[in-house]
């Protein structure tokens, strides 16, 4: 599988295509995207060996691909098929996202290696080692940098590819959020219009709003404003109480923040400035 | 078809139904909602007369109900189910509501009575014409005040029941606002999060929004706030463009719109405070 | 709580709510439906105390209900709202309805009492009994009848009220059916067109449908064709592979299967002969 | 803008690529898909000349073309990005996908060209007229081989590219739908489970089905049967009446059909035996 973004320009596809093909290598799925207000072309190709032309294996691609990538300067990442993302879940209180991940991931039906769970409460610890997967807890002593600190070291030593944030309900700073750029990813409610602040879905209801949903992005030091990587929403009426929107509500993150996991998995999702191109 | 709120208290449906038996009205539809914050009680009930008690016809019957509404303190309303709203539609140069609701006028599918519409300019005119429907061009000439005292004066003189905003990108002001409170509908375009202010369509598109929207609402002084009566949203990916957002997002309004008047039309929309009640 | 349904004359809500009115009962939600075409009518009404005249509890207001259920040939059912439905699952080998059923039954979020898991396989026994749940297993040992007369002993001795075929994949025969009418709920696969038979997925693959749902629907003689209680639909394009299909349509099953088994547990779900109505 | 199916095998991206790459040509958007199943791959490409290399025109890089497209055995498609689709429009009474399709046509939002509409009745001889279209009118008497012939005549005389069934109530004879092949779109209603033959709205509203929907397909001799374009659903509740599920059927054929037209106009839309890939 080959990502690649870079200044868009004639011949990108010819020259990725052609190198493939003179190794052998058959295209099972190639998606390109290219965003005519930033000048940027993006690509996502899985190909697959059809003899042994390709027997030098993942990394001897890399090193083939390199004057390519060079010549057209761009950000590229060559990866096997197998290689499966490995995250590290962030969670607080409520259970309805990790409870679904963990099942997913127990189930063989999301491809990542879950390496463990942080939390700053102690509540979701059995459900997490029930499912063999080490719990770390991080209570909010007051001393949030120790605690972020804490976090990234779990994160560096797992050696994490991505923080999930599972309805994690502390604000990172913009230090720790810096340093996860593209690498973090949030899950929160969204509403027609939008609330900022707290209690939003009982500020929904107040208002009347006939549909809610939620929104998966990636987390900037701009606290839910991140590039999103997915949206939905469920319709509502009159009836529901601020308990109703919050319980559908949550059925709507837990859907949501699985789907841009598996995308995030399956290397679909590349960052485009301040938005997200998706190759679903 | 009465419809009526009031605050609620035990006895009311009691009352109701007990006034409608004695006069051997048979319900064919009947809904309630009791809102427990603001302690106001909404019915909405539709019947039909089985014998000649009801003859004396749907004056008669009001006067017979009075003393009923006036012991709950309700704000009721007895119509006939042949009334048909009338309604004036005011447009700007975007045809899509407009040509949708003449559509369905004329089909027979909105049980409206659409008495005229009005317009800053002259684009709307020869499809209004061919339908057989007055068109009122009041261009901005500078003079906002005389502008809307004209509007005005047509939705009095055509005894218009609504006035709907089918894509009039005229602000009303704030005493035409009040004047029209409860009787004047907006339709606009609704985003995760949401955006204010000129071109929405394109800064959504620059934030990279994965689902667009329309909301019909009721307009309050505070634009785009009022009292929300219906929502949609349809799915886009990073593919589409500015323009395609624009497209995308006038089949919904003009979807939503539809809908909201033909609840209007069908007595379906009862007011609660900044909210509705939808009686589906 | 009360629930009923009756033949459709004059005077039934009026005797109703002056029932509950004279005892103090006050109203919280109340919602009818008359079919015109089999003259049924179809009434929930939610209600509390106000004051000392229903201290006499739920089976003395059954007591004194039992003249106007007479009166009007009422099927009718009064419970406390306290009551929770007693359901018994039954599953094979796919786990995502059980686990997200367990997941929201140990949340508090669905007012049920799991009596059971039974199942024609081993495999669910694990995340079962974590769940503090019995569970009985039922091989298929080539008499059918010996095995589905355990599952309705089973049923009998935890007077279960519903049997939820959460995945089952076996077919109840034309006499247990029969015993469990109106209280055994199925779910299954649903796409336009539909697909009977093996591998559905499969062939719903093979046609190029562009969505793919799922129906819950209680249980009758004739195979997945019972009264339909909830269907929802995901959009799909012509890349998804029959595997991705499968995925989707797990998701779909999931939700769909939670809702109307909250339905159920809510008392929101009346038969009406093949169909049944749903007072959401 | 070049389309093209052919067998899959390694090279074809890069020989298409380095085609467009060698003469100037600049992709503005590509997507490909290759089926494992059938072993066919299926490639649109936008293009746009960046310089000179390529004002030898459409008719020019055609011939320039063929040996690559005959080398790889394609099935290719060369056209200008505006040149638009001649379209033809059959009609019976119900007129509201032919006013749909008419207003986005006059408005611009549509970017095809209405040869004329076909009618087996005169009610729709106004609005077509209005719109400055061709109205012909070929009244079923009794002769069906003689009014298909009279169809097909008006088809090559117009020298148009697609038929567009937009609700036409008669069913095509196996002949005409086989010279058609690929050519002839239809919508129809879908529900879940599907129903056949007269009435289908009324059916399945005897069925209690909680969501009705439409599918646009191509027409194949098998009705009802060829590959599907799009599908769409809503959602309706036990209280809709066969005449409101006729109505809310309606708004989803609108819009199902429109997209299938706009797909079809932007050559999105390509065969995969009894399957579409749709490029969106």
């Amino acid at each position: 599988m080959l990502t690649l973004v870079c200044e868009d320009r004639v011949g990108i596809v010819a020259a990725v295509s052609r190198f493939l093909a003179d190794r052998g290598g058959f295209i099972t799925d190639s998606q390109q995207y290219a965003d005519r207000e930033s000048g940027r072309f993006f690509m996502r190709v899985a190909f697959e060996a059809t003899d042994s032309r390709m027997d030098g294996g993942t990394e001897w691609l890399r090193t083939e691909f390199t004057p390519t990538g060079d010549r057209f300067a761009m950000d590229w990442r060559l990866t096997d098929i197998g290689e499966r993302p490995r995250i590290l879940i962030a969670v607080s209180k409520g259970s309805h996202c990790l409870a679904d991940l963990l099942h997913r991931w127990q189930t063989g039906t999301l491809a990542v290696d879950i390496m463990g769970v942080v939390s700053n409460h102690p509540d979701m610890r059995r459900i997490t080692e029930w499912h063999g997967i080490p719990y770390h807890e991080l209570p909010p002593n007051g001393d949030k940098a120790a605690q972020e600190a804490a976090l990234l070291d779990i994160f560096d030593r797992t050696r994490s590819d991505y923080l999930v944030l599972a309805r994690y309900m502390q604000v990172l700073s913009e230090e720790l959020a810096g340093k996860l750029i593209g690498r973090c990813i949030n899950i929160h409610h969204s509403f027609l219009p939008g609330f900022k602040g707290a209690r939003p879905y009982h500020r929904a209801h107040e208002r009347g709003v006939k549909l809610i949903g939620a929104t998966a992005h990636f987390v900037t030091a701009d606290l839910d404003e991140g590039p999103i990587i997915e949206q939905a929403v469920e319709r509502i009426d009159h009836r529901a109480t601020a308990e109703d929107m919050v319980r559908i509500g949550r059925d709507i993150e837990t859907q949501v923040l699985a789907r841009a996991v598996r995308w995030i998995a399956d290397r679909r999702v590349l960052l485009n400035g301040c938005k997200t191109v998706i190759f679903r």
